[in-house]
Parts: structure tokens; C-alpha cells; sequence
């Protein structure tokens, strides 16, 4: 009897909390949470992505929500979890008024600990797929018949010119074409426009040794799955032809080698102008919508050393680097100490060249395989799929989890993290390497969160900075270039014919700057980050990442982006919204934190 | 107690099968099979594609293969099912010495009635899937190292020139990348040389209503199926799209705009010498292997009518017809009555021509929705699916029946399904179509199996021809051309400013005739078929499909196609073979009745 008694307990819980949010009773509703307790809603009553944190920020929520959201219907999905620390965790589907949603609950002692609902169809909208997908062609004779590829030339001729996209997406990357792609879903008129020649390029322009760091089971784009023989890493190249057959098979209209040079918004007919250069022919743009998906960085950010241009040898920043195959037997600097500065200074030694490399200040440094082996293998491997963890399942579970738990739980996996890699960690010290773990101990996961920066996924290059074959300079800054390389802070001299500034992007709002306006970018303030009021995340805390898939102060304007994991499943959130928008249903955003509106 | 019999009753079948098997007592294994009993191996004992019917044949194969393949380890797969004719039909696994195979039993009263063993893999050349699956990095500092794209552009720019494919393959249709795919993953090194100017024109270039009469589920090529928003039937150049990505992500190495002009078999090296012209080169490639992909039809055949010369109006074969855009109003002649013939002639119509299709000989004709209600729907649709047959075990479904008794069960169909569109048929007669459904009444399938032509898929002409949209005229043979027409063996005349022969393809063997010579195109004999001594496929009976897939009787020579089912299934039984040819491993060819050797 045992074994149903999470079920039993989840179902009466369930039974209770769905009768007092059909009340409206936001009290009766509480009564059943714990004190320390969530609600990470994504868009299914808020109309955004907001994280509420204890009982008053919930109960505002939910005075604020729930008449209009009508959450109703409730049913478990599959069978209650409960782990070894007694918290018990139940999927749950239910419906609002205009949408299905998914939900999870996690148990302590009977109340509810986190709780997690999620939009995933708008009624009347859904995905055409399985049983519902399309014939491809109309059975009988029909006069004047157009086929797949008249319709296919007829909406490629005609979007942007007398048909205008209903949503245009600036960047043709990850985050654009798995946008794309969903909005395609939903049958919303959507353009990308990439200053690439052709989809993939953005990787194939990386340099030659860059391969992803997450392993395959977490990198599949919406829709059509990786064939299971892809291998674990994606080198880029390939990653870069699977985009490009990607636009071809979802048939994503997309305009390579396009520039967005400007962008305003017209509040009176309610839609953007942009202005872009298309094969050297200026045209503009009438979207609805505008979203930026150009990337989680802005532009390569050069220090401004002084001497910079008495230097006689070359120098590139990082995302110029292609191969160190024309620098064997030279001298070599690599400002910086992230992933790029890790990867090419391996890539300049593979090569034969004399390599040092300027670190700055402290990276967090984990070993690729044990990456997998304390976080990404129990929801994304093999392993996980044979126990029927899908990577839509896996998805889920990681958007269930509130930020601030996510913390705290990485906090306390790190400890086990460090002890088993110690070894590894005391040699890296032995080098000189300044290391860390986030400033709160938080790890990787958190910083890539707080701020995308300051981190190095090791798959080798530690190896040659424990050993000595490349060399470091650490907790020193470069104080000027000479004619022959850099004179660091310490007073040494350092000779070099290629310096790489390994010195990371400006932050994402630049683009806006840029693109849009100061007074665009400055309403719509930070992007990124959770508020942490960590190095470069500056507070106050806001729960979610900011700006993210989810509306900003700006009308219509929207960020798209981050790693594959996130493009793959925030694309589906910010397409319902979008999709939304454009069938007219009432979207009443609350998201007190982020957009400091009630 | 029921339930479990069947399970019960194989398991202990299976037992003195193997026990029997595994004593060589071939006596013994016969006792097993009822009298009127088929045996299809497909690879597994007989190292070639081969039904035997009847004890006296089995017995025969036994005696010949037992020795050298040692099927062993037979163990039950999934549940046995029990049909309400009272036929348990059983899955399992086994061994040979070199293979792990998979088998399926039909028992009817204890006895077998259909015994179907198949290869699925060479033990210790596993396709590298799931688990198993590359890393794609190598992780550490490595000097010299190759990127992945480094490896592709040196494989692809040695290939055909320092390093000779072992597997030279002709034709980049579904046949040669299926084939090209399947060598890939077990890293049989293969090129695929076409004529056409990239991957998937030889779709493109067909006529522009064209799609595929094969529903999704029943059209996925090997290791990356369709997307679940795949429609159902798919236009021809979204497939030819398809394959163009595809042979990108399978990373097959594809000559476009290559022509082969002539192959010969050096005895004395155990190669072949090919000439191909690759954009205007010539070159000789030194394949072990020489595959012939190009498709189950030949050469476009069009019957040398006498005045074809005095013809003052266009005239086509119907592979080179592209669209009716230009013939509104036009008086348009197609010759011939099948799949191409109809759909021409609606493409026509729905153009507003004026059309007129002469039927020389009986076809035919199934409703495309009738097929799926018949045929497919059972083993390929979102039913089947949901019921858990994957196309794996459709396909295996399908391949387990031997033909003979695929035609006798076809036969039974039919009579249900003529009478379900009675009143269509009667239609089609009453508008004078002459109407067959194969000589012995065994209808669509087996007349493909057959001869590949003779039948129309309805999906609207059939309609056109009904109610005299499209105009007809049956019975009739064309006796010459005149100027301005056709005249007809009945005495009268059709003007036309449009003739399209749809008069079907030469057999073939025409390119091995071609490309090889007469000598080894008589050798081999005559392609598809299964010898049922009915119209174009003549006697004797063979039982499987003539020479493909197979070895033939020309040392090395292999032929790969069919339709897409046959593509996907077959590939991975050719592939197995020419890996097994490559590593050594020995392989006893049995086929008496095709290769006409013992």
C-alpha cells in the first residue's frame, strides 16, 4: 500500500488546490503551500516568465491572475516521485481559459514546496503534428492548383515586400531558427534576417577547434530530433550544416547576408520599422514584432590598452581566431581566461606555437566528463533515456525548478564536485591558476545564469596549464603593449607576434543601443542575469533571467537566445506568446519583479 | 491460462527448433513445419535473399547452410500473438556464427507454416548508435590534430582518386543514399556517383504535381525519420529537399553532375574499372563493388510509331514533362494509362487543356484513401503507431511474408476492396476504362512486385475520367503520327497540339546493357520480377525479387532501388553483405533459384 501513497496524497492535494483556485480563494490556495515556498509560472497565468517567491508575492499573483486565468481541470500526469530527501514530485496537466498547461508540484510533508505551471498550447491553436498533420496535397482535380513549391516561391517572393511578417527575428543563429521554427508551427507569418551568407555560418566562422560542450542528448533543436548516431560533441562545422538543413527541412524563411541597420518602433500604427541591407539593397521592414536573437553577447569588447597600436605583431580578439596553424614556433599571448581563451591557446599549442596565457582575474574551471558525470547525465545521456527521461521530459524538469532552489542545490552538489576532482583542482593551484567556484560557491550553471562569463568547460586545455606547456601569467593585468608584446602589471615584459584577446563580448543591450536607441535600450534596462548582485549581475534580485522570451518595457520588442537548452525551449514560450498576440487573445502580463510593473 | 498458451506452446517450438537445428538434424527441423511450409532468409544462412517452399527446399538449404551459419542462442522477442485465423505468430533473436539475426515464426496447429530469418548485424561491426555512439572530440591537448572537418575535406578530396572506394555506387536517388547511408555507419567506404546536378533533382526534375502515393509513415529513409509534422503525402521537391539535407547529415560522399559511361570487371584485380565524367572530367575509379542505383525502371521507352517525324506539335516522354502551364486551351494526346499517364493528364486539365488519355491495355486503378484503408493503415499510420508498430516492426512485418503467400492474402483483399468501391469501378467501366486488377486477381502489390507499371493510384483523375473532363479513349492502339495527330487502329483521328508518351521505361537490365555490356547483362538476367509468368514478368517462378539486392550472377555487381519501403528495408541486407565481403568473413552463397547455382 505504500507505494500509492504519494499518489493518493498528490491527488488529494491536487483535488484541493484546484477547488480553492476555483474559489478564488488565494488564502485557501496558500494554506495548502509552505512557508518557503515558489511559484515559477511560465506564461500559462501571468502572460510572462516570473518566479514569486513566499506566501505574499504568490498571493499577489494570484488575486492578480486568477480572474482571468481560470485555471481549471486539473489531472496528474504519470505517477508521483518521491526521493530519497521525502519531497514528493507530481507532473499535473490543467487548462486556463485559452490554453493547456502543464504543472508540477513538489510535496514537503504534504504542502506544496515549489510549484510550477507552464502554457503549452493555446486551445484552437495547436501544433499540427502526429494524427493532426497536414495531407501535403489536396486529393481531386482542382482547377488552377498551386503545389508546394508555387506556395513556398509565392510566400518567399512576397513576405517582406507586400506581405509584411506579422514577427521578424534579427539573427539567424540557434535562438532564430528555433523561434522560427515554432512560429512556423503556429502558422505566424515570421522572417529571420542574418548578416551570414548562408544559416550555420555564425558557427562555421568560429574557430577550427571549437566543439559544443553539451553532449548531444541536450542540444536538439524543437521538432527533428539528432539521429541517434550524431556523436556526444558536435563539432561546429556540423552543428553548422544540421542549422543549415534545418531551415530547408521546417522551411524557415530566412534572409542570409542581411543587415538590420535600424530599428523604430511606430506606436501610432502599432509596429516596428526596421531598416535592413539586403545584398547591398536597403529595404524596410513592417513587422508587428521585432525580436533580437543575435547572440546572449554584444559586440567583442576590446580592452583599450594603452600602446595598442605600437604593436607590431597581430592581434585579434577571440571571435576573429580561426587556427593557430599559421603561428608554429611563434610567440603567442592569450588575454583572457574563459572558454575561448582555454580552447585557443590549446589550439595554438596543437599547433606548435609558444603559448602564454594572461589571466586576469578568477574562472571557474570544471572538467567536461565530470560535468556530465554530476549534472547533465541524470537528465540528458543515454542512461537517462533508457529510464524514460525524454529530453522533453528532461526540459521540464529543468524549468521546474525556481532559480534561487537551482542555487542552492548546485551549492551543495559542488562540494561533491570539488572532493572528486581534487587532485585536478590542487594541480591547477600549483600552476598559479586562479580559480573559483562563483562568488557565492555556486558553480557553473549559476554563473553561466548570472552573467554567461567567467568560466572554463575543461576538454584539455588544464592539462597543458598544469604541466606547464602552456604558460600562465595569472593575477596580473596588462598594463600597455609595446612594439614587441605586452608589459603586464607586474612590471614584466612580455615578447609576442600574436596577441588574442580572449576579453569577452559587451553586454547584449548594446545591440539595442545600436539597433533601436539609448532610450530604448535604457527602458529596457539589463539583459541577462538573475539579479544576484554578483559580478556583473547587478540586483536587485528578479528570480528569472531578464528580458528573456518574455515581454520588456518596450511594446513589441522581444530577446531571444541563450544555449541550446534554452533556445530549444523558451522558443515554445515566446511563440505562444506571440501567437497570442496575433490571434487577439487578452494577454494581461504580470511580472512585478522583472518589468517593475504590478 | 489461455493468454499464456500461445507464449507456452512457441517457447517450447522454439526449443526443438534450436535443439534440432543445433544437431544439424535437418529431419528433425522438418517434423517441425507443416507440409505446405515457406522458409524466407533474408542474408542470415543463405548469404543471399532466398524463399523456399515446401519441405524438399528447406531440407536442401538446411543441409547446404546449417554447417556454416550455426544458427544458435534462439531466444523469444515480445509477446506471441495468436490471429483469429488461429495463426500464432512469434519474434525472436538468434545467432549465426557470425551475425546476430532476428526470426519470426507462424505456427498453425503446432506446426510452421512461415519461417523468415534476417541478418541484423555482423558481431563485432555493431552500427555505433545510442550508447555506442562516437564522442566527436577527442577531449586532451593533441598535437597535429584533425578537426572533423579537416577529416571530411581530406576523406572527400582522396576519395576516387589516392583512395578508391571500396563501394562504388550509380544512382543518388533513395536507392544510393539508403545504400550510401547504411555503408556510412558501418564504415564501408562508399561514393555515389549522378548524373544530376545535386542531391534530390532526379525528384525536382519530375513533373510538378507529382507527390509521393506512399503515406509518411511507409517513406522514412534510415536513421533520421520525418519530423511528426511531416504531411502525410509528400510533393516531390520537399522530398528531393529531404534528401539533399540528408545526404549532408549522413555525411555521404556524393559526385553530382557525374555520368557513368562504362564499367568493366577486371577479374584478375577482383575490380572494377569505371569511367565516369565529373563536370567535364574524365576519370577511372577501382571500386571493389559496383551498385546500380538508378532506379527500378530504364531509359525512357517510346514506341516507334510510324510519322512520329511528321508531328507538327510538341511531343514528350512523360519523364520529361514538366507542368501543363502552357497548355491551356492546347488539345493535349497522353498515350498510356498509368500512374504518370493520369496524373499528367489531371495536371493537364487542372491547366485548362483540353485532354484526351488513350488507354492501350487494361490498368489498375485503387483510391489512394482505399489503399490506406486496405493496406498501409495496418502497419504504417498514427494507429499502427499508436499501437506500437514502429516502422522497424512494420517493416519486418511486411518482409516476413513470403511472397507466394503475400499473393493469396492480396487476392482476399481484394474481393473486399472491389466491393467497397463498387460504385467507382462500375463508373470507370461505364466511362469505357478497361479495368483490371491483375491477371490472377491479386491487385496492386503484386503487379508492382511484378512488373513495377500497370496500375494508377487514383487521387483525382480517375474522377476527371468519370465525368468526361478528361476525355477518353480505350481499346484503341496508336496506329501512326500525322501532322496534326493521332490516328488510332479503330480508323479515326485525334488532333493535338501536345503528346506525352507515358509509355512507361525499358527494362533495367538496358543499363547494365549500357554501362557494362550485353554479355553481362545477359549473365545476369532479367531485374525484378518475382518469375510469376504473368504479363512482363516471365517464368519461372523465383519467389523473391530477381537480382536485387543480392548477389547476381556478374561477380561484384549489386543493384539497390525499389520504392522507399524497399530502399530503407533492403539497404541494410546489401550493406551487410558487402561488409561482410570487405572484413573476410566468408560468405556461402545459396540461391538456387535465382543465381541458378546450387
Amino acid at each position: 500500500m505504500t507505494d500509492t501513497e504519494p499518489s493518493q496524497q498528490v491527488t488529494r492535494w491536487l483535488a484541493r488546490f484546484a477547488e480553492r483556485l476555483a474559489a478564488a480563494d488565494s488564502a485557501g490556495v496558500l494554506a495548502l503551500f509552505e512557508q518557503h515556498c515558489y511559484w515559477r509560472d511560465l506564461v500559462a497565468l501571468t502572460w510572462s516568465l516570473a518566479t514569486f517567491e513566499g506566501k505574499p508575492e504568490i498571493q499577489g499573483m494570484l488575486e492578480r491572475c486568477l480572474p482571468a486565468a481560470l485555471p481549471a481541470a486539473f489531472s496528474l500526469e504519470g505517477e508521483p516521485r518521491t526521493d530519497a530527501a521525502g519531497v514528493t514530485e507530481a507532473w499535473f496537466r490543467f487548462e486556463t481559459g485559452v490554453a493547456v498547461c502543464r504543472g508540477q508540484v513538489r510535496l514537503r510533508e504534504g504542502l506544496c514546496w515549489t510549484m510550477f505551471t507552464c502554457m503549452l498550447d493555446l486551445k484552437g491553436f495547436e501544433e499540427k503534428r502526429g494524427a493532426q498533420r497536414g495531407m501535403g496535397v489536396r486529393f481531386g482535380a482542382v482547377k488552377g492548383r498551386k503545389t508546394w513549391t508555387d506556395d513556398r516561391r509565392e510566400d518567399a517572393a512576397s513576405l517582406g515586400r507586400e506581405v509584411q511578417p506579422y514577427c521578424l527575428i534579427i539573427g539567424g543563429g540557434q535562438g532564430g531558427v528555433t523561434l522560427a521554427a515554432r512560429l512556423k508551427m503556429l502558422n505566424v507569418p515570421a522572417l529571420v534576417v542574418d548578416k551570414h551568407a548562408k544559416p550555420g555560418d555564425a558557427w562555421r566562422e568560429r574557430y577550427k577547434s571549437l566543439c559544443l560542450h553539451d553532449p548531444v542528448w541536450n542540444i536538439h533543436l524543437p521538432y527533428l530530433p539528432f539521429p541517434d548516431h550524431w556523436p556526444v560533441f558536435t563539432p561546429k562545422d556540423k552543428i553548422a550544416d544540421w542549422i543549415e538543413a534545418y531551415v530547408s527541412i521546417m522551411e524557415l524563411n530566412i534572409w542570409s547576408a542581411t543587415e538590420a541597420k535600424a530599428a523604430r518602433y511606430d506606436d501610432a500604427r502599432g509596429e516596428w520599422v526596421v531598416t535592413v541591407e539586403r545584398q547591398g539593397e536597403t529595404m524596410e521592414l513592417r513587422p508587428k514584432h521585432l525580436v533580437v536573437a543575435t547572440g546572449m553577447a554584444g559586440a567583442p569588447a576590446v580592452p583599450d590598452y594603452r600602446g595598442r597600436e605600437s604593436f607590431a605583431g597581430l592581434a585579434c580578439h577571440s571571435s576573429d581566431y580561426r587556427s593557430g596553424e599559421a603561428f608554429r614556433g611563434k610567440r603567442c599571448i592569450v588575454i583572457g581566461s574563459n572558454n575561448s581563451a582555454h580552447d585557443i591557446s590549446a589550439d595554438l599549442w596543437e599547433h606548435g606555437a609558444d603559448v602564454t596565457m594572461v589571466q586576469r582575474s578568477s574562472t571557474l574551471v570544471v572538467r567536461a566528463e565530470t560535468l556530465r558525470r554530476f549534472f547533465s547525465s541524470k537528465l540528458y545521456s543515454e542512461e537517462a533515456l533508457a529510464a524514460g527521461i525524454t529530453t522533453e521530459k528532461a526540459d521540464f524538469t529543468v524549468a521546474s525548478r525556481p532559480y534561487a532552489v537551482m542555487a542552492e542545490a548546485q551549492k551543495a552538489t559542488y562540494v561533491d564536485l570539488r572532493k572528486h576532482d581534487a587532485a585536478f583542482y590542487d594541480a591547477l593551484r600549483q600552476a598559479g591558476f586562479l580559480l573559483d567556484f562563483g562568488e557565492d560557491e555556486t558553480g557553473l550553471s549559476m554563473k553561466y545564469l548570472r552573467r554567461g562569463s567567467g568560466y572554463y568547460i575543461d576538454v584539455g586545455a588544464s592539462e597543458l596549464i598544469i604541466d606547464g606547456r602552456v604558460k600562465l601569467r595569472s593575477g596580473v593585468e596588462v598594463e600597455r603593449l609595446t612594439k614587441d608584446g605586452v608589459a603586464l602589471s607586474d612590471g614584466s615584459l612580455l615578447a609576442a607576434d600574436l596577441i588574442v584577446y580572449a576579453t569577452g563580448f559587451d553586454p547584449m543591450e548594446i545591440w539595442l543601443e545600436r539597433l533601436i536607441s539609448p532610450a530604448v535600450a535604457a527602458k529596457v534596462g539589463h539583459i541577462w542575469g538573475l539579479g544576484s548582485g554578483t559580478r556583473r549581475d547587478p540586483g536587485p534580485w528578479v528570480g528569472e533571467i531578464r528580458n528573456m522570451w518574455k515581454p520588456t518595457r518596450q511594446e513589441a520588442l522581444w530577446l531571444q537566445g541563450g544555449n541550446l537548452f534554452q533556445a530549444r525551449f523558451y522558443s515554445k514560450l515566446l511563440a505562444l506568446q506571440l501567437k497570442a498576440r496575433m490571434e487577439g487573445i487578452e494577454t494581461p502580463v504580470h511580472d512585478p519583479k522583472d518589468m517593475g510593473r504590478p
